[in-house]
């Protein structure tokens, strides 16, 4: 059984993208790159799945352990690629199966864009 | 000049929803009130108008104040209604204008979903 890695979005390019929504009014540019990563949140069914994937035992999973969003396996593996596609998930052939895990230098990239800028 | 406070959605709802994604997979009923707020950010104008609104001076704006992104003020309304009803502004007309502001509660509340469960 052979480990391929696939090519990742590079995350730090968008951690170092913006500042928090509230320091100033975001460029278009900016705005083109960021408003990806929340549309990609912003369906429930990828949302469940996200979620499903953040919250697996070891921090991942495949197809086959994310069963239970009411949805088929083909609309399961779509939505999983958008993430991907979307910089939010990386994902790892192993055999058989994909294996989706959460990048997290996107994720706290995409609360520090939610963060107050100066105070609380 | 009277002035006349719209009714707000309750941030505290929206608060008190949901725990971080990568805690637990989020129900259904839970995705589906969480994905409202990423969609309404998963548009590249609404995300520079909101981050114009949440920037502006003295934390609150209306359309007069908010005419460089490139769009007509007819569209800058429709796109600040619609992050008004996903909760992100409240609203207040005084006079002329309506006055657009962010709702912290739901910022955060958004903030916590994307930290990560228990460790950095």
């Amino acid at each position: 059984m052979t480990t391929k890695v696939l090519p990742l979005l590079e995350p730090e390019a968008v951690a170092a993208c913006c500042p928090p929504l509230s320091e100033r009014p975001l460029t278009a540019e900016e705005a083109e790159r960021t408003a990806v990563m929340f549309k990609a949140l912003g369906d429930p069914v990828r949302l469940r799945l996200f979620s499903a994937v953040a919250s697996h035992e070891g921090g991942e999973a495949c197809v086959c352990d994310i069963s239970d969003v009411g949805v088929s396996q083909p609309t399961v593996s779509h939505h999983l690629k958008k993430l991907k596609d979307a910089g939010l998930l990386s994902s790892e052939r192993r055999g058989t199966w994909v294996y989706y895990r959460v990048e997290p230098a996107v994720l706290a990239a995409m609360g520090a864009l939610l963060t107050r800028a100066g105070s609380a």
